[in-house]
């Protein structure tokens, strides 16, 4: 199950990814390597961290075929620019949202402390993102004034105190994706915003 | 001690990275992420460098709790914009010295040769500063006309021709750390510039 | 031998490195640093992915010492501004062939399957080109208009599939690398573009 919701979530990054090249006028090749290195960055960065290489994405070649399929899916048949920034928006959510989970699954399986695990699953899900942003020339959305790191560490942190709490893994780890993603599109729709720090 | 000088470096990294996230006016959350990926890159890199996974920063609550703590101090007590910069460039020089040394100190303990010790010190130095201009998307610090990577190798130099020489470990260390802060504090003062390739 | 082309590779990087600093008119410093993780970047991207940690270059002086090299000959002696780019693309292009086919022979000898091993081949020799990209401000040429990251699939493929065919494994490495280097320059003397999104 963990395979799959990790090869879901490698998909809805490679379509942000593929929308921020078209976005940036970028060529079919430079769509399909956002495409790739949003849907398997996160993944690598998770993997890299916890000693787990080489990285599932790297050991299974469905790894691989989902995000190109995302890029090429998302060449032909992409809206136009307008609705763009908003479909990035959406299916960011839902990548940010099973990376954190998954992420946080995969730390605790490889023996890190809870606060480690959920951390692990913050950075699996904010990684794929920070990537693609540094990549295509764009200030990292985690970085921008929104809720974004949170809903992550928030949705990891279910699935680590499940965990710590003994509870059988599959439904905390939907209930972390959800509260993630749930969390993530209301702040976006409300255009909440964190505190900014005191003019000076 | 190394733990020490390693959670004192990340503190003071940490609160480079708020003051660029405050510069930045990103809100609290933003300028978390800022002052963790500073105070925390540079040591991920370091570990990953030598395959000592999961990194320390992952295994050990401190070393997650001290780049958020500076984080909040730098959220509400930052001083007026006007010396930010300043500042931002002492607590760096700093973070750059604590990290050459024990970065040096690590890559020996683990085996590597002395002057791949005395370069993997210096990446440990300058990772932090790295990710936190490249997320701001300013030009990285060590890539601009000043003396910075230099020290830092200077520092760890130290440190490892000590320990090629066979002295005990502490003074070095601190000698390491003292010449890498104080060289970079006076070229930042002095404003040293090194030389700049022929006009052409 | 491997060595051999990975040391002639990390050199043709370096110097791509070295000359964008020129370009940016950076110090004597900020052009080694580049050319030092231009050069070595791609490589410690591929060991750190396959797990082979420390990197060679981090074990083995001389991979440090060729970038430095690389970096204080483009200093004294780089070209007049105007030829520079032009430079510049030439030694990627050869980097980026002698790369993506060390990097798939490596990935191949450390166990990964055939499809893995050329993406491996791939992202080792775009590696170094990105890092630079993106430390010096640049949009990564992997993601400009070009032919770029398709060469080096298909010339760490010829590596993967000559392994899978049971050939020796010498003639393969040069042909692969020969026929990424000479795409390469075609795609860029011709000016190939690859497809466009549709406006929208």
């Amino acid at each position: 199950m963990l395979v799959v919701l990790d090869l879901v979530g490698i998909f809805v990054f490679g379509i942000t990814g593929a929308l921020v090249g078209v976005r940036k006028q970028l060529d079919v090749f430079g769509i399909q390597v956002l495409a790739l290195v949003t849907g398997l960055g996160g993944g690598f960065l998770r993997d890299v961290l916890i000693g787990a290489t080489p990285p599932a994405a790297l050991a299974d070649w469905r790894y691989l075929v989902v995000p190109v399929v995302a890029g090429l899916l998302t060449f032909f048949l992409h809206p136009g620019i307008g609705r763009l920034e908003r479909l990035v928006n959406v299916f960011d959510a839902a990548g940010l949202a099973l990376f954190c989970v998954t992420g946080a699954r995969k730390a605790l399986d490889s023996g890190l402390s809870p606060l480690s695990a959920a951390l692990l699953g913050m950075i699996s899900g904010i990684g794929g993102g920070v990537i693609r942003d540094v990549l295509s020339g764009r200030v990292p959305v985690v970085l921008r004034s929104e809720i974004y790191a949170i809903p992550a560490f928030l949705g990891a942190g279910i699935v680590v105190l499940a965990d710590v709490a003994g509870f059988q893994a599959t439904w905390p780890t939907f209930a972390g994706a959800v509260v993630c993603f749930l969390i993530r599109l209301i702040a976006i729709r409300r255009g909440w915003n964190a505190p900014l720090p005191r003019p000076s």
